[in-house]
């Protein structure tokens, strides 16, 4: 038996949907060489993380091992997948590699970063395969919501491992390579040890539909719609792009393009050669010479970001267009959980506006990106792993999956970030398990989640923020009254005074009593004056809330 | 002519789902008499309202005509029509009037604040009618997802207003009054002038099921069950508590209820009448005895409430029950759009234990307490009013309510809150527009929703929050350096030393360029530090932190 193994870990992506970032290794235990497959982030909310820019995977284990990393590649472009390649670059320093549209967004991320962009390299589909350090791997295409979406073929001494990256088995996907059920038959021939594979949709019953399909139906809202027509879908995906702007072309509608992300994505797509004859653009400031019933606006903000487009739409001008009554909006989309409210919160605001909203609810205008179960089922038929791993999914999808691919015969591993499966043998096991988490990009700067500074600004948000200041001479004796400024609290609580006031008498009180010791013990000082200003909201308003004091001493 | 008129007001419910209150009135104008139709809350979230307790509605219209409310009717015990109840009882001192159940529910509502019980009187339903100043008031059973919700019929001298509360068209409700489309056609013979009505499900094109329909479904699930078994839902839908209860008896297993609402609303149904012949309950601390296979919990906690049972359920042990591997969880019931993720977090930590979770994804174990849009059809073809005004609904249900009463050859009136609605002559018109808003309960305190604490809670959760203290001496000059005190920021930023310490140095700079005369003026010395510390904060970590400046003077 080799002294050698093969080792699988995600490090983002398992147990969640987002942040997606897995390795692979090669070589004796703690010696592997590594190879990165997808660099993404999630996104932020206010609930546990407010004021956040962007969740990237914390990668300390693998800057830990730098000098092992082979190299990174890129699935496909999508942000879960791709947008911490460019923040988390001068940590590794290894080089990147991606398809030519894929590699065409990266490039822009790297730049946005001050980073070489020729850090990343363009690499051809399947059968190219590349060298990086035991491994040989290849981008073999699957269909996806974006164009260029490729499986990893990575073979390792100890065998073929195919990681499916994100992916649905669409023959007609419009634009970019079809699922090509025979390309897949004969790469899998030589027999698959694993396929670490996109949990997503293992909950849908039904097998997925065409990204063709959407195509007739939009076409027939658009040609029934009076008033202008604005339609949002996810800009990545590119053919869903392609098919509202032809749908207008073919119903006499001018297309304009709204929103930052529509336009680098249409831009990436045609400066990479997937995407050609794309209607005709015309250019804001020129749609308002054209009759709204000759226009149709593709924007940005299909999950209510409140500064997308559609939700400025939404609250009036946009580069200067304005919805009217009989206008018509499309969510081209579905709502990921969690963004609902704001989803919600601008259909209401059109409502008002007297615009007709059409969204997914029928199911005839959007298409999942992801493979239903009978697809996933359809898959392992084709490639035959002997083992499956779930991915890209929470812990409930991962499950799921683990006893769908059971039920068929193979064996499933069930493994979250951090769980280190070594798939050398002829059964896999947990090797070990590494801490994983999640890193903040906040501002400009990257904090650890668990550092605490999220988590005091969500003590304040909940409980309003108290700051004494107390002044002492150089006897320890206080100077003057103690000073309170509120931030986050009622003016008033139950006596009818300022709470102010109320709290500056308690503290002044307790200050007086205060003995000479206290007075000269700063950590008393402190827990003092806190407990008072808590004690006395508490009967004042009904909360305690975040107290900082600070003690000048003027000895 | 005459010189009266009758009006209608939403001050909460209409343009939103939650928080319902609404007004009717008859007099003449300015001197109208007026009856309240419910009292609701409306719930906070993080991204609006953090800290927030409950959102009510701002009643001060109501409060300025104290002298001229006659009575509150509440339709039915649902927090949003029954939860400001006891909260704007002090505010208002009207009576309130209710049905058996509902009572219950409010008079345990008015102890909890200490008001008096009798506050609150209990009615029997139509055709009982209540004198009410001008009107003459009747509770019309009508089905619901919770015991004797009720339509108010309301007689004013210019004719007959129905105000539907919330309802479904159910014949076979199980708990409560079923439909009943007779006595319906018969109230509505004389003629009514309006129909005031609930719009929440319009935009569901099925007609919808009855609560009968779900019991044989749960009975199979939970017979094929293997270990412990425990269910959610609405702790108010009294009916579908009894079918999960029945369903777990007639499987052979001991009933627990767990979670302050289960066992409030089963005990308010049994006092007062509506609920007989309730499985045996086993309490939490005998179920340790009981082997899981022969148990069954029904829980608190179906929309992810982070201290309700289910989620303290799937953090762990709770009330000395623990769930295993093998157990199943079943959600009876739908997820209200906003709390998914809450939702998910419980399924997701629940395949973390190995428990099977089963959700409304089927459509199987749960029916929806609102009238579709085919049975809101029905409803107008019984009462035939001349005037449908939807409520209890955003301002898309509201539209496309109207759109359907006109589509039916009815007068649809869209009016959203604070539109105060002429019914006098034969078209409605609008005839004022009132202030409305919310206003926040936290802790203790009420708060308008735009008095700006909320507001700052919010920007130091999005931008953290930097304190500043500056001493000055008797001649105006500063007495040591500026200190800092920094909350929810990162302790380094782009300069890798302490973000305080550079923030001080900074600050220390400023302060001894400044001039005499900016140390002497207060609000010039507060604008320098702020503006200091955000320009330094931006360099360092790229963010605006908010800033409190706290400048003592020893003069």
């Amino acid at each position: 038996m080799s002294n050698e193994r093969l080792i699988y870990l995600a490090l983002g992506g398992a147990g969640e949907i987002g942040m997606n970032c897995y390795v692979y290794g090669y070589g004796r235990p703690g010696k592997e060489r590594l190879i990165v497959v997808d660099l993404g982030v999630a996104f932020p909310d206010m609930e546990t993380s407010p004021g956040v820019d962007l969740i990237l995977p914390d990668i300390s284990w693998l800057v830990e091992r730098r000098d092992r990393i082979e190299a990174v590649f890129i699935t496909h472009a999508h942000e879960d997948h791709i947008g911490a390649v460019a923040h988390t670059y001068d940590q590794l320093r290894a080089p990147i590699y991606a398809r030519p549209f894929t590699a065409n967004i990266a490039q822009r991320k790297m730049e946005e970063q001050g980073h070489p962009e020729d850090a990343v390299q363009v690499v051809s589909p399947w059968p190219q395969q590349l060298t990086a350090g035991p491994f040989s791997v290849g981008f073999l295409p699957i269909s996806h919501s974006i164009p260029e979406s490729s499986a990893m073929v990575i073979d390792s001494p100890d065998g073929r491992v195919i990681h499916s990256g994100d992916f649905k088995l669409d023959e007609t996907p419009l634009v970019g390579e079809p699922f090509d059920a025979e390309l897949w038959a004969e790469v899998s021939k030589p027999g698959v040890k694993a396929l670490i594979c996109d949990s997503t949709n293992v909950f849908s019953q039904h097998a997925g539909r065409s990204e063709a399909s959407v195509g007739p139906e939009i076409t027939k809202l658009v040609e029934q719609a009076k008033g202008m027509v604005v339609a949002t879908t996810f800009a990545s995906n590119v053919a869903r792009v392609k098919t509202l702007a032809e749908a207008g072309e073919r119903a006499g509608r001018s297309i304009v393009l709204m929103g930052r992300a529509m336009k680098r994505m249409v831009e990436a797509a045609v400066e990479s050669g997937v995407l050609s004859d794309f209607p005709r653009i015309v250019q804001p400031e020129d749609a308002k010479d054209i009759p709204r019933e000759n226009l149709m606006l593709l924007v940005t903000g299909s999950q209510g970001e409140r500064r997308a487009a559609s939700a400025q739409l939404s609250r009036g001008k946009y580069q200067g267009v304005e919805m009217k009554e009989g206008d018509l909006f499309l969510f081209s989309s579905k709502t990921i959980p969690g963004n609902e409210k704001g989803v919600i919160r601008i259909i209401n605001a059109f409502s008002e506006q007297g615009v007709d909203v059409v969204d997914d609810s029928t199911g005839l205008y959007h298409v999942s990106g992801h493979a239903n179960r009978p697809d996933l089922e359809r898959l392992t038929g084709i490639v035959k792993p002997q083992v499956v791993i779930p991915m890209h999914g929470e812990h409930r999808h991962l499950r799921e999956h683990v006893k769908l691919a059971e039920r068929n015969g193979m064996t499933g591993v069930l493994a979250v970030n951090g769980m280190m499966v070594d798939l050398s043998g002829n059964q896999p096991t947990i090797a070990e398990y590494i801490e994983t988490g999640r890193t903040y990009l906040d501002g400009t700067v990257q904090i650890g989640a668990l550092d605490g500074v999220v988590r005091d600004r969500i003590r304040m948000a909940l409980n309003g923020h108290v700051v004494v200041t107390v002044i002492l001479d150089d006897e320890d004796e206080p100077l003057g009254e103690p000073w309170c400024e509120l931030m986050g609290l009622p003016e008033t609580g139950s006596s009818r005074a300022s709470l102010a006031d109320v709290l500056e008498a308690d503290l002044g009180q307790w200050l007086a009593r205060a003995g000479a010791k206290t007075l000269r013990d700063d950590d008393k000082l402190h827990e003092g004056l806190k407990r008072t200003v808590r004690q006395t909201a508490l009967d004042e308003i009904g909360r305690k809330p975040e107290v900082t004091v600070v003690v000048s001493r003027l000895s």
